[in-house]
């Protein structure tokens, strides 16, 4: 079955959002039967991957399609539960690379959350009635402001290590211990209570902002919206831009996009992206800009990009290596990128900006192998040139290519690669890249807007090798052979643990050490196993441990 | 098989030392058929476990014992070989949790190298001459300049990924990332080619900070010593403290030392750790101190419990809680507290009150439940209190027990719990356990010297909880029964990250990125399968890889 990432409101089965002025309301009302596969009811207002893929979309459209909300209220269409977080079944019958994407997935969306509020100026408050536990806590976590009705019955918690002997798999424990500062005594007691921390203890030990009487509960939430909202920068009198669907073809060996073109070479275990730049210059100003809607180019590419990748990560597992490739007049793409730049004030070029800034992030946290080709006729410049950063080699194509008409290979560094698409860690691609070399980092800001051939490329560190015509096709083939001849498995590690060189951040935190943590466990008997803790939930027998620490 | 940590230079078959002034001379020259299990030769200086015990013990000494030595030169004792790496077939008949045990304390033995150049003024040098691969360049990052002889065939490596298809397990990545700073790209090829890279392309690219040529080199490396001299603080004329055999004794149920006295209940599956207190005041003057040797209270302490907790990791392994206790007088311990701050700039102080943060950190980084148990007649003050803020709970008593004369339980705050013994992240254990209510730690430090009972202790937030006579023995078996019921890998993971919350270093992100990764890999069959490279290496058949990403 493949799995879409792309959906629209109508046909949602799991939110609904209810708009009034400066506030919306993002309502999970989890339809039981609408599983993304068979074997499993969606109760309590669980969720599998299907469900995040809702929110995932609600969550872009509230940023573009709606610029007048200033606060989005997180609550529950249900009576007495709010979110029993993810679907247990679902994830005792799911594959061990399904969970570890399933886990990936929804916490890019709750950093997506997160996002929206530290930059885009769209706040987010957890409204928490009744039950909120696991995966529902940590969405909850991923909101600005969290208030707990003082019911004697609603209450948070964590209760995977206790009830299915795995850790909170969406980023819980970090941003309990990183995001909300709880004492680390109090965390570990509330990882351990499977019926979680109700009442004004909860509000105490920080694990909520506070608790509010079930009486006044609606107003208190009214009131912290109008606080939020006071903290926010979303414009006045603006139109959002309609997110329409993406114009995608699926074809046996791949997918193909307005400006995006995936290729499969299953055989080999390689994924060929090619992005196909700009056709035009970048419109005369921002009202041309915004006449053109969502089919402005910078915002068509992130869309059709986030949605190749996700397509890549969840429905071709065996592809090992993805190689960016990329066509078009770098003069062109280079207008975008200015456009962007001197229009970076505007809130719709923002969201734009924080959009591409996800989906490299996106790409950074991709566990294939990833090379770029800088090759004649490509337009890696400004902004595109992050993927050629993002990439763990990058090949460049020197000089004239023999019976090749198209324009020799350059890259274009621009303010682009200065700044506005930090990685997880906080800082840029090349920043990173040149964490012991400094002077080199400032050596290359020298050259922003120059068009750099393959040598001055090598010269400066912005790519991996150069090589001629006559050799680049035997590097390029020999890299590919040797690259899908490795394990997969050791690839993953060695290249997460590469690409993020230099300061942690709670987003590396929760994907380098949460996650390998989790991955780990999810494959140990004692959580797997046919005695284990996932495989015996809900059966009426209790788990059996081997009891060896390692 | 138990596994001892304890040896000393007579025993040595894989390792000597050489003396000469200032410099002393770490060779490497590992004795074939000296491996710690049956089943595999240490071909080529790779190491076993008991090649880097007495590693270990080696660093030891020459802190303690060698005041004189300002720089120690590692090097090989073989010809064509520096060292390569963790013996092959040892990992392959490894057990899981053997194999996690072995990287943590190799990569612990690697860290107290860069500890002592750091701050104890003892500079290390790789002198690389021959094949340095794996663990064997592992070993060589972890000291402060490499040296790499340029004679056409020496080289770095790291080769674990194309040859065993698991990780570097001894840190390699993150040192390669985030020590040495070598560019992302250079580092992936460096990781992908099995023989490694040679001559002043490894100097270039950052893996080792010069080439000398074959001919000079031993006039390079005498250079370079005198250099790294120039930067130490080590004393002049002072005498080294001879490490004298641990007063030890095992029995069936427990291991008893001269302070410390661990006890197994393995039916529950846990170990009680009891801290004895001195009996009596620390020594008048500095000449006292020194004239005791290495039965100094403090540093005997250090020694046991690190030899304790070490015994518990790898040759207990079902043990799942520590609950740490003491039984001694406050004031005494008080005593040695204020000795060792009053002493601090003394260099066998410094050694002794570094050895502390050690050892703190290895209780840290200890995969078991931790529990303190602050009781009537304990002796938690200063120094020794950080082993309460490094439990993952701590419960104290309150008040006076029935029918127990001994004093009521008390905590004592000093100087020591604000800053001579960080953890891995960086912060004191206080620090990092307050970091949302910096308030609180400001507080807590206004109480500096003074006894608090239970009642101010859990008020100041330094214990979990405190229970009085009638609840306390019943908190205290609901807490152990609930925890040896959990699975103990979630509970590695879990505590692994509610451990170290706030900022990571180098060392924070080699255990708890990089080595849950490599945890992960060494489960996956591609690795461990029998058809996987640890089981296929030199058998002549190449691995057969699952092509799935994960």
């Amino acid at each position: 079955m493949t799995i879409d990432f792309q959906t629209d409101p109508s046909k949602y089965r799991h939110w609904r959002v209810e708009y009034d002025g400066e506030r919306a309301d993002l309502i999970m009302d989890v339809d039981e039967k609408g599983g993304l596969f068979e074997g499993y009811e969606l109760k309590l207002n669980s969720y599998d991957l299907g469900v995040d893929i809702e929110l995932y979309d609600a969550i872009q459209r509230l940023r573009f399609e709606h610029p007048e909300v200033k606060v989005v209220v997180l609550r529950s269409g249900k009576d007495k539960v709010f979110c029993a977080g993810a679907n247990i079944r679902m994830l005792a019958g799911a594959a061990h690379a399904h969970k570890v994407n399933f886990c990936k997935f929804t916490n890019e969306t709750r950093n997506s959350m997160e996002d929206a509020s530290d930059h885009s100026g769209q706040k987010y408050l957890a409204a928490v009635t009744g039950a909120c536990a696991g995966g529902g806590y940590e969405l909850a976590l991923a909101t600005d402001h969290i208030i707990l009705t003082d019911d004697g019955s609603s209450s948070v918690a964590l209760p995977e290590v206790p009830l299915l002997a795995v850790l909170p798999g969406t980023g819980g424990l970090t941003r309990v211990t990183d995001k909300r500062k709880v004492r680390r005594d109090r965390a570990d007691i509330f990882c351990s209570i499977e019926e979680g921390i109700k009442g004004p203890r909860a509000a105490d030990w920080r694990l909520v902002d506070e608790v509010a009487p079930n009486t006044k509960f609606a107003e208190v939430v009214k009131e912290r919206v109008a606080e939020l909202a006071k903290r926010s920068d979303r414009p006045a009198g603006e139109e959002g831009v309609k997110l329409g669907p993406l114009a995608r073809e699926f074809s046996d060996d791949g997918v193909t996009y307005s400006s995006v073109e995936v290729t499969l070479d299953r055989e080999e275990g390689i994924a060929t992206i090619l992005i196909k730049g700009p056709e035009g210059e970048a419109p005369a100003d921002l009202a041309a800009m915004k006449g053109e809607g969502d089919a402005f180019w910078p915002l068509r590419l992130a869309r059709e990009l986030d949605d190749a990748i996700l397509h890549l990560r969840n429905n071709e597992r065996e592809i090992g290596v993805i190689q960016f490739r990329s066509a078009g007049e770098s003069e062109k793409l280079l207008s975008y990128d200015a456009f962007l730049e001197a229009n970076a004030s505007d809130w719709l070029v923002r969201e734009i900006r924080l959009y591409w800034a996800r989906c490299m992030k996106r790409v950074d946290l991709t566990s294939r192998s990833l090379v770029a080709l800088v090759e004649p006729g490509s337009c890696f410049a400004g902004f595109l040139a992050e993927i050629v950063f993002a990439c763990d080699r990058s090949f460049m194509a020197l000089g004239a290519f023999e019976g090749d008409n198209r324009p020799e290979a350059a890259l274009t560094l621009t303010a682009g690669n200065f700044g506005p698409y930090p990685m997880s860690n906080g800082l840029t691609r090349l920043a990173t890249r040149f964490l012991g070399e400094p002077e080199t980092l400032a050596e290359a800001e020298k050259h922003l807007g120059e068009s750099l051939d393959a040598e001055a490329a090598d010269e400066l560190g912005l790519v991996t090798a150069a090589y001629d015509d006559i050799d680049w096709e035997d590097e390029v083939r020999i890299f590919l052979e040797e690259r899908t001849s490795f394990s997969p498995d050791a690839l993953t590690g060695m290249e997460a643990n590469l690409r993020f060189a230099g300061p942690e951040t709670m987003e590396t935190k929760i994907f380098g050490r949460l996650t390998a943590w989790q991955n780990w466990i999810f494959q140990r008997p004692n959580a797997v196993g046919g005695e284990g803790a996932l495989k015996r939930y809900g059966s009426g027998q209790k788990a059996a441990y081997d009891k060896e620490r390692v």
